[in-house]
């Protein structure tokens, strides 16, 4: 098994300079981004039967003139099937003509390594796809190409990805990951289910479903049984348990809250009321709303209802702050 | 002024395979061309001020990396407002992703030599202008650009080139400069003489069209004048004129037909009749329209308008076969 990490493409970032998470790494970066990836990867793929490689290996010493005639293996016109430059290219949106390129680019790796089978997301079926005629163009036997499913990330539509910011990374601490687990709906939990569990067969689906509807099974605790499932792949038993704990504690009031990361925050010496406190820990987007949570009695500390819209909360002063079932964090305040 | 011979491209040819005229050269063949292209436009450029550069001075060194940072200084959208490829697009032919590379490579070139100005055919307005784009981006003062019509080719419609066969060689012998010119239509005559001679100015042009229309000037008198001019600037003045007063010899009857060039046909040892012969000097596409011309009195021997279509040519014959004012061959037969 090959672990393929497409560094040539990296150190060139985004060329138009339009995009300026895309800036071009130095060899240093994409090196320690590699660790950063094989760190994360070796969670969940076999250490000893696995290669890393990085296409720089080839394309660092491919010329402009090998360039030109990789390019000449495709059509404008095929290229412009691909639907997200289709859809581009009908609503007048710029493309600029390396981003031609990059699928050949991507196509080329399969040749470059002689591959058997890619795997990839359906959105990458056309790249994948490129793959295959590069290698027939090649003389190779062009490689099966396997896709997933993509995972819609944590607003439930967009696939999850590290830029959108709705995701859950696999090295994060246990209590993030059961946090914004818990946090999903429950429409995307029975995707997560599906897509994500190994425990939850998708034969069992049907049968929670009942349980659910009929009233016998709370969503929260399928939802909880999940976030305990992804925490222990990635950490274990032990520390899932303290965990799912900590979650408990804070929303349910029930155990130790010690479980859950501590997040200091920085306030004036004559302290803070409630709701500039909710609005600072990140739990509300205004005062206002959190007054008005306050008001509807979903503001809770250390699992205790807060009623009192105009208590101070001092520096020195630590505890579990709640907003509702699924915003919560245990903080200590301190001064400037 | 820069004399700049595009040896990178040709070094790659077609990448497609498709269009086995454009096989890729390697630098020896290169070399040679340049050879032949110096000969050429050293007849019309001045050789102490003219430098010769080769493009594959700069995209020799350029690396994959870089040629995909050129690709991103440009958006498809753009590419295909280029006229040629806006109409194959439209018709649904085949574009390869290398040929939108290539207005790239030629306007680098603009930024490769900082130009100043850089002349061409209309028909390259839009690379032209792409090195304008390109010497921006790099931080130069844009070139001027300097379009010319393009010329005609022999046809009157499509423009004289090589691969179309229907152009005049700058190194083709002084006969066959007068001879081809002499076989152009009046309308192209008119563009010939805006486009090429220097003696004919355009204010005498409106004279001399009236000449021609009160009957006071013969068109084939206009002609030679042209086609004397065209030959002059090529051969000089004596070989001008020799070819000038061949011409006349086959045509008009008048002078030394030797000014003429000789063409060796192989015939059989029994001879062919006139209409074979006509169609094997290349003088009548079919022996049927040899036999109409014979009878319309358009063919003529050594000047001579020839009758009797039973005729044997016999190998040891030469002589100068015309048919109507245009076509003509000097020729010897000889036996197999």
């Amino acid at each position: 098994m090959i672990f393929l990490i497409g560094d040539f493409t990296g150190m060139i970032g985004d060329p138009t300079g339009k995009n300026i998470t895309r800036k071009p790494l130095t060899r240093e970066d994409v090196l320690a981004n590699a660790q950063t990836y094989a760190e994360q990867v070796f969670k969940v793929l076999d250490r000893e039967r696995t290669e890393v490689r990085f296409n720089s290996e080839w394309f660092g010493q491919m010329t402009a003139s090998d360039m030109i005639r990789l390019a000449a293996q495709h059509t404008v016109a095929r290229m412009l099937e691909r639907d997200d430059f289709a859809k581009r290219y009908a609503a007048q949106q710029s493309i600029a003509i390396h981003e031609f390129l990059y699928p050949l680019v991507q196509g080329y790796d399969s040749v470059a390594l002689e591959a058997d089978v890619e795997l990839g997301g359906t959105d990458q079926k056309f790249n994948l796809l490129m793959g295959r005629g590069l290698q027939e163009h090649h003389g190779q036997p062009p490689q099966v190409v396997l896709t997933m499913p993509l995972l819609e990330g944590l607003d439930g539509v967009q696939k999850m990805s590290k830029s959108l910011g709705n995701y859950i990374g696999i090295n994060e601490p246990a209590i993030d990951i059961v946090t914004k687990t818990m946090k999903i709906d429950d429409a995307l939990m029975w995707r997560w289910i599906e897509l994500l569990s190994f425990e939850i067969s998708i034969a069992d689906v049907a049968r929670l479903r009942k349980d659910i509807e009929a009233g016998q099974l709370n969503p929260r605790d399928l939802k909880l049984r999940l976030a305990r499932e992804l925490t222990t792949r990635f950490h274990g038993n032990a520390e899932a348990e303290r965990a799912v704990e900590g979650w408990n504690a804070a929303v349910r009031g029930q155990g130790d809250t010690n479980a859950l990361p501590l997040t200091r925050l920085v306030v004036p010496t004559e302290g803070l009321r409630i709701a500039a406190l909710l609005t600072q820990a990140g739990l509300t987007p205004s005062n206002s709303e959190g007054n008005r949570k306050l008001k509807e009695g979903a503001v809770r500390i250390d699992g205790e209802v807060l009623e009192d819209a105009q208590r101070i909360f001092m520096p020195g002063f630590e505890g579990v702050l709640a907003v509702g079932k699924r915003s919560f964090a245990r903080v200590r305040l301190q001064e400037a």
